[in-house]
């Protein structure tokens, strides 16, 4: 593959293919040249910049930038409640995710995932895990108190799009472009993209000055988290962690690398929310009915990293606004 | 499928795939439920509204909403021009495409087709027709005078995203749904999207109050055309189409329907742009470099069917905003 993500397939056969339904088998000649592994990201730039530097927010495995416009419910998402406190707001589909494209199976290879209806339900900590999904809404075992507004889950089903499992290389290369291009930066990332965002403050440590990762699944390499000894890191972590096994897992890595980052003289601060009183939080949490609060507590470890204007500070109520 | 979009996968065998390159088989099973045939769309409300109903921008065939962001040489896009103008813009990625995602084998027959690099070059009126790539920027036979940004091309072929051949019917319902949601409406279209539109707009001629099609690749359907007749049609057309006998055979076909239109008492204008000394013309007009003529020319045609308030008129300069 050329530098700028054109690929040259040869020698590939010719293959018979229906391309509708019911139609003839016809002649599919894959050969050829293809652009590839490119990146798409959105940016909003707000009338009053209070924050002092760009603020990428990345997704999670099998979402887009979706994640952070809107809620499954129609509320506002933290795209448009960090543009209103004054940040430059860049929203990125990964490679080989939503308007990134993919690559066809000459290219990559392995096939698309598919979620099934019932699998972020029961992994997300919307309900109470595996066995809470059923077919009829009354039948669901939600969390006691669960924060995610479970009533419009089919419209946040709607955000899921597929997912390879091949791709991880490329998917980190695309944000690394993305960071040479538009950093200095703060990093805001969730789940699967905790995991690609600390691996791209390894590579560029001095471009990323600080990160805030929501329930990262999978953190960076320890061997290499010694580059980001001059990035404050924030770890966030939602409700009912404790309780799924799967989480405890992902959080027992995500500390392990904290542990790292700061044996190498780095700082890294990890929150638990019900710690502050903040409680139901799912791993969809900007999604979350208290979404605001939580972008509020973000907001504030930020501010406190020195990383926003002065004004930023609402005076009237002593909070970052 | 249920009315919501789930389908349920029912009886398929558990297959064998590769997850990781060089990984060992393991089994998926790809039966159970899944949501499919959603569309995802993005709107922006300008702060002073002029035109008097939403409008509605729907992307070409292997494109998505990107389309009528920015052009790939980092100039604004329609997008952009027509909030300024004071209209709600609502961009989708049609289904299939981009943050819409996609379903898998199980639920759609057929394969997802990948453009080559030289393919929208040398079809879309960059380069004249068949022949005129090549991977040497200086050889490359662009045509004269053409409008098309070819110095960023790169950029625009990663826009290109992979479609289908089999899905149109999940398509139109997901436009057909869109417009049951958000109209009435006018309808901003471009290329297959052309064809897409007329047929919802068949199907839902209340909701639709005027029409601008940018060079629809095909039309809708003659025998229903007469459920326009209330709906006044823009066609737009750009430079070079006589040349090139693929466009020349779509025209055919969308003067062949304007007929149809005008026959059962509705009005069809077709704007060929040369006619009007606008020279130089791609496909991709939204992107071209005199796009905001363009935008001009369309935004005055709206005006024209009395879809915009009359503050919409720059008195200064007698033309629209």
């Amino acid at each position: 593959m050329s530098a700028d993500g054109i690929v040259a397939i040869e020698g590939k056969p010719v293959r018979d293919i229906v391309r509708v339904p019911g139609g003839p088998s016809s002649k599919l000649d894959p050969n050829g040249q293809y652009q590839v592994e490119q990146m798409y990201v959105q940016y909003f730039l707000p009338k009053r910049r209070l924050g002092k530097l760009p603020l990428l927010m990345w997704h999670g495995g099998g979402l887009t930038g979706v994640t952070y416009e809107t809620t499954p419910d129609g509320r506002e998402g933290w795209l448009n409640m960090f543009g209103r406190k004054g940040w430059d707001v860049y929203v990125s589909d990964a490679v080989e995710r939503g308007r990134s494209g993919f690559a066809s199976p000459d290219v990559w290879a392995g096939e698309p995932i598919f979620l099934t209806y019932a699998d972020p339900f029961e992994r997300f900590r919307i309900g109470d895990g595996e066995g809470s999904w059923n077919a009829d809404p009354a039948k669901r075992k939600v969390l006691p108190g669960d924060q995610f507004p479970v009533e419009a889950y089919d419209n946040y089903m709607k955000q899921i799009v597929p997912r390879w499992l091949s791709t991880d290389a490329a998917v980190i290369a695309g944000y690394v472009a993305l960071v040479d291009k538009v950093c200095p930066c703060v990093l805001l990332l969730h789940s699967q993209g905790g995991s690609f965002g600390l691996k791209v403050a390894e590579a560029r440590p001095d471009k990323i000055k600080a990160i805030v990762a929501v329930e990262p699944a999978g953190a960076g390499n320890p061997d290499k988290a010694g580059a980001l000894k001059d990035t404050p890191v924030l770890m966030l972590f939602g409700d009912y962690v404790d309780q799924h096994p799967r989480w405890v897992a992902y959080r027992k890595l995500d500390l392990e690398y904290a542990a790292a980052v700061r044996a190498a003289g780095g700082k890294v601060d990890v929150i638990s929310l019900p710690d502050l009183g903040i409680r139901g939080n799912s791993h969809m949490m900007m999604m979350d009915k208290n979404n605001g609060a939580i972008a509020d507590v973000i907001a504030k470890w930020l501010a406190d990293q020195g990383l926003t204007e002065p004004e930023a500070l609402d005076e009237s109520k002593g909070s970052v606004r």
